[in-house]
Formats: C-alpha cells, structure tokens, sequence
C-alpha cells in the first residue's frame, strides 16, 4: 500500500484534469498566438480555463489573472517589479513579510536586502500566527509592500489576510497574499477582501506542474518579469502553455466544487487522525486545529528526529514530510517549529502529515498502526527521549 | 484535411514523447525535492531526461543546463542578469544583439535600454543573415553581451554562430545564442562552438509547451531570475515539472534521432515546395536556401497581402503564417522583409512555411494546389498588383 499525505509538498493531478489537458498534446497543438484553424481551436478551451481560475477568486473581470510558470514565478515577479518600482527609483524601500513565508519569498527578498531594499521579518506568535496589528506597528512611509501568505505551509496556519488587507488600504501600502495553501481549502476571494496580488500554483489543488497564475487588481499591475511577445495581455510573454492552462482552470473548478467537502469530511478525518496522533505522549501540535486548513498537521514527537520518524513512514509506504519540500532536501530543522522558539530538541522532530480529498479513512488508520509503532521504536533508541528530564520544558504546551 | 505548416510557430508533441510524459500526471505525481517513495520514483527519469538534454547540445556534465518555462524566460534571465551584474553596477553597459531577434530578445532590450543599457541592433544583410565582422565592429570595452540566434525564426537563414562566438571570445565578451529555431534542423554543438549560454524551447521540436532550458558554460553561471527552494541546483527555483521535463528529454532524443531525416528528407521536400512555388511569377526568397534551416520557407508574393493568403489557406485547412507567433496577431508587415529594406507593397507579402518531419509529399501537393489557386484569385482582385510597373525595383532579385 502506497500512502501520500504529502499534499501540501504536491498532488496527484485529478484524472478529470487529465482528461481535459490530453486532447492539447498530441491533437490540438496549435500556438493560439498564430492566425489558422490550429490556433482557433485552443481559444474557446482556454478562455473558459481562465473564466474558472477567475471564479475561483471571485475576481472582477476587469482585473487581470496572469498564468504564469508556477507560485515562485508569481512571487518572484511580484517582489522583484516592486523593486524596480520603488527601490531603484528610490521613492520607497521597505517590504514587509512573516518569517515564515515560502521560501520563494525568503529567498527573494534576502537577494533584494543585499541591493538595498529594507526588509522586516514579522514573526509568528505561540500559535505560528501572524498578528495583523504587528504589520500596522511596522508600515512606515518608506513601505512599499506587504507580502503574507494566506495559510502556512508548515503548519496549515490561516493568516489573518482580512485584517492585513485592510490595514494596508488604509495605508495604501500594497498587499500581496501567497495563497498557494489557502486555494480549495478555505474561501479565497479577492473582491471582499483588499488584496492587490495574489498567487496561485495549480498542482497544489490537483492540477499539473508547472503552471500558476498571479492575480493582479485593476489599476496595481506590475511591469512585466518576463519581456516579448505580449501573451497575456503583455503581462507575461511566452507561448501559452495551453494544456496545462486549461488543466489548471479544471483544477480550479474542481477545487471549488470540493471545496466543501474538504472542509466537512476532510477536517474530520484530519481532526480524528490529529486526535489519535495526539494520544501518543509528549506529543506538540502548534497551531489550533480551527485556526488551520482543514488538511494540515504539523506534529512534534519528543525525543524523535523528523527524518528518522519520515523514513521509518517511507518504509511503510507512507509518504509524510518534515516540512516545506523545497526546503526538505537540506535536513535544517523546521522554520515554523524555529520561529515559535521551540528548543533544538523539538525543533526537529516536527512531521507535517498533509491530507487531500483522495484520503481514506482506511489510509489514516494503516498510518496511525505505523506511527505508533514507529515511535515506540525510535524512543527506544533515542538517547535525547531516554535523557529527558522530568517537567522538561518545551516552550510548547503538551497535548 | 489539416495540414500544418506553421512548425516555427510550435510543433505537435511526438507521440511517443507524450507516452513518456503521461505517467507522471496521474501516476508518479510527487514533488521530485520530497524525501519519500512518491519523490524518488521521478529521480531516474528526471535524470535521464537531462541526460538526453545535455547530450542533445553536446554540453559536458561541468557545464549547466537549467530548465525553464520557456525561451522567453531563458532569453529574459540571461538579459536581465547580465544587466543586473554589469548594468546597475556601472562594469559594462553595452549589449549587441541583432535586428531580427525574437521578440523575447527585443522586447527585452528596449526594456533595458529605459534602464540605461545602450543597446545596438545589427543589420541583417540582403540575404536576411549577420555578418560576423559587424559584431567584431561594434563591440567595444562596454560590451557586455553579445546575443545573436542560431537560426532566424522568419527566414530558417543560419546565422554563423561559430565565428561570433570566436570573436567574443577573442574579445573577451560574453556570447548568448537564442537555439529555439537550431535544435532538431542543424548540428548544435556547444563544446566546438564558443557558447557561453544558449537557449531551448520543447515545444519547437516536438515537446510540449511550458518548458525550455538555458545550457550556462562552466565559469559563467548567471544570477538566478527566479530565487526560492534551490531547485536546479539553485540556479532556478520553483516545483520541477516533471512531465514537462522527461517530455523535453524524449523530444530531444527524438529530435537528434531525426536530424539527419530532417537535413536530407525535409530538405528535399522543403526545396522542391519552394521550385515550384517560385515558378509562380514575381515570387520572392530573401535567404539562399543553402543558408537556411531545412524546413523554412519565407516567400513573398507581389500584390497579395500576407494575412488574405493566410486566409485562402486557412479556409483549405493548411496553417501557415505571416512570421513569429509571437508578433502575429498584430498584423504588421514582417521584420525581417523590413530589416532587409524591402518596400512596403512587400513587406507585407510574406508568407512563412514551416515543415515537419511530420510533413507528407501528398500534404505539400495539395498545398501547392492552393496556394496557386489563391495567388490568381487574390491578384485578380489586387489594385497594388495590377497597377503595378513594368521592371518594378522591389529590391529582392525575383525568381
């Protein structure tokens, strides 16, 4: 038995998307830039991908969704058109971010520090959230912009975006959201709330890789990362990807016609499964269950390397993660779990057991047989568990 | 019937391609930089993939091949790189590219020269190539990069990439190759060329679209474009597309494969589409044939619009174009046709040809059919045509 509760890393592309991008390979081929029949028969398709993706953010016609290579593209292209804005040109040199964003953000905005942009780093509270008054405390006249993801890849962690967004009209600072984790998990609509660019990444919710989207408002588009052609209105130039764009409007509204289902069955099974999990001592989960999406859980065992808990999971046929997989190869302790002050100790053996609609109830219960068994086995070899003083202090409060 | 002849547009995946490509959406859908089963069942295709991308341009295994999204964003990076490290820093603020980029390319340096870059355009000559001594000429001890393609997306015309590279090396100036239009028609060699990065894009050879590469030589790897979680060895961030790279891996193998068909077999049935379409009076070829890619044709028709001969043949099922996809819904006359000073009663008249190895005898028969049959229509009903003057100087030797 093969089990992925790696979700959150990616997913399986659902067979209906598949079946709706396979016609643009091999049979309807045409670049919809070109002027014949091959070209014609991809704009109706894509025309209605993009009508979804723009339901599925409930955006307004006249505000531009640009399909773009993936998430990091759109982060990339948002931080980066920014600096050319404000930096260089020296009007404003201030972004703000969490310290626990994607590390497309991280990264980016570390490259933009060493060429002079003014970054701050928000941290999370005990709960692994963002404190919507904390960006007001830190806008001054010098931001430029404000970047906090939607939901926390980590630990599932919902973001106060509401209140960020409307903190920021007021100081007519920019907002950006990674909503990456947030799309067919929780509601995401740009029009009630006050979000200038937001970003999306298809094979978080079941499409295919390599293609995501930047949503931009009406009046608050950015120059373009990537010059030529003028696809997509000029905003991103380059050959329509078109399978995978029609794969991605697919995603989308499938993701939305799941959505409830995620949020009822899926946040059950999650729940029940985080329950049992927390039945196990010394066990630490951060953020509270109805402050997450309803398919994450990041969970500490004491005295248990994460790696080793992921291999004896993988042997199992398991597929879990110790955190963002873009950061998973370097075996670095757990940002959230760091960023919460957790000890060394605790810091790295955080698990991140992400679900997805195509969990089972059956899955959930080989797992639970497996990581019991697991950490019996790990503990009994842990020289840290065995050494742990009684009334150890964690920093975290025991479940 | 449907007839494509638009393959410098974009080019139908190769069947076999898509069979390679068709597990990793629905079957082997993990995150290749996850630590568990799901990820490592996508390491030894992804390998082998680049294996066959690397040994597709001959490029040693020191050397980079970093995978994109597309020509645009390969041609994007190297540009905005090299301004970025020579540009902003006050090092070098002249780049040399030719009139007749693609317009990635152009679009691109017009960009950068708002930003303070000088950039110079060199002039195709009247058979539609570069001379490699105007690149000698205008380099100077400003010159940061040099970017000249391969092979002309409008024309096929090969242009002498092995003596410009020779001269910036000699010159001690970076050399950038746009390669979209070479892979698949003509030898592309790296290591007996003196390339310093040169661009690839799937789809032009039987890939699918939304993925391309940069190869970078050992000693002149860029800054990335896109920062995140280090994938491509840090160089390009963002989830690996699988499918989209073990497809670019098949369809270079394919391509390579096939080259020698191409060179021989397309070739033939290339020139002898072009002999009897030249037997049609006042036709028009800028490039010796001889000089150009295998599949191209760019011909011009005296008196007929470009775009309502486009329309002839599309109403019979054939694609062609008017010149780069990436322009041609814009309806202007064709660049190259402006580049080598042609009229306007003749810039736009061109017609652009492109084959397939994919492309029948019975296909070109039939097009040749049409094409003779809307070029009496068209100049029956054509006031420039019929009032044109005896011994007209069109600046194209007519054939």
């Amino acid at each position: 038995m093969k089990i992925y509760l790696d979700n959150n890393a990616t997913t399986i592309v659902d067979p209906y998307v598949f079946d709706e991008m396979e016609p643009f390979f091999v049979q309807k081929y045409g670049n919809p830039n070109s002027l014949h029949y091959f070209a014609s028969e991809t704009h109706a398709p894509l025309k209605e991908a993009m009508q979804k993706i723009y339901a599925g953010i409930h955006a307004p016609e006249e505000d531009s969704v640009v399909i773009t290579s993936c998430a990091t593209e759109s982060n990339n292209w948002v931080f980066k058109s920014i600096y050319n804005e404000y930096v260089i040109t020296g009007k404003k040199n201030h972004i703000i971010i969490s310290e626990v964003e994607h590390p497309s953000i991280i990264a980016t905005a570390k490259y933009l520090e060493n060429l002079g942009c003014n970054v701050t780093y928000l941290p999370i509270n005990h709960e692994g959230i963002i404190e919507a008054d904390m960006v007001r405390d830190y806008i001054t006249d010098k931001t430029a912009l404000v970047s906090i993801m939607w939901a926390n890849n980590e630990t599932g962690a919902i973001f106060p975006v509401q209140e960020i967004g409307d903190i920021c009209a007021e100081k007519d600072v920019l907002f950006h959201t990674d909503a990456v984790q947030a799309i067919g998990k929780t509601p995401v609509d740009v029009q009630s709330f006050n979000v200038d660019y937001l970003t999306m990444s298809a094979h978080k919710f079941h499409g295919p890789k390599g293609v995501g989207a930047l949503y931009m408002k009406k009046g608050k588009e950015l120059t373009p990362l990537l010059h030529g052609g003028s696809q997509m209105g000029g905003y991103r130039s380059g050959t329509l990807n078109v399978a995978g764009i029609v794969g991605m409007g697919k995603a989308m509204e499938q993701a939305i016609d799941a959505l409830d289902f995620e949020m009822s069955d899926i946040r059950e099974l999650r729940d029940h499964f985080e329950e049992e999990l927390l039945k196990i001592p010394d066990t630490f989960v951060v953020t509270p269950r109805e402050k997450r999406t309803p398919n994450t859980i990041l969970i500490s065992f004491r005295g248990i390397e994460g790696e080793s808990m992921l291999w004896d999971l993988n042997r199992s046929g398991i597929a879990a993660s110790t955190g963002s997989a873009c950061a998973s190869e370097d075996l670095e302790s757990n940002p959230v779990m760091e960023a919460i002050g957790a000890e060394a100790d605790l810091a790295h053996t955080a698990i991140r057991f992400s679900l997805s609609r195509y969990t089972t109830e059956e899955e959930i219960e080989f797992t639970l047989a497996v990581v019991k068994e697991a950490v019996d086995r790990l503990r009994g070899i842990s020289s840290s568990y065995a050494y742990a003083p009684e009334g150890h202090e964690s920093g975290l409060e025991a479940h």
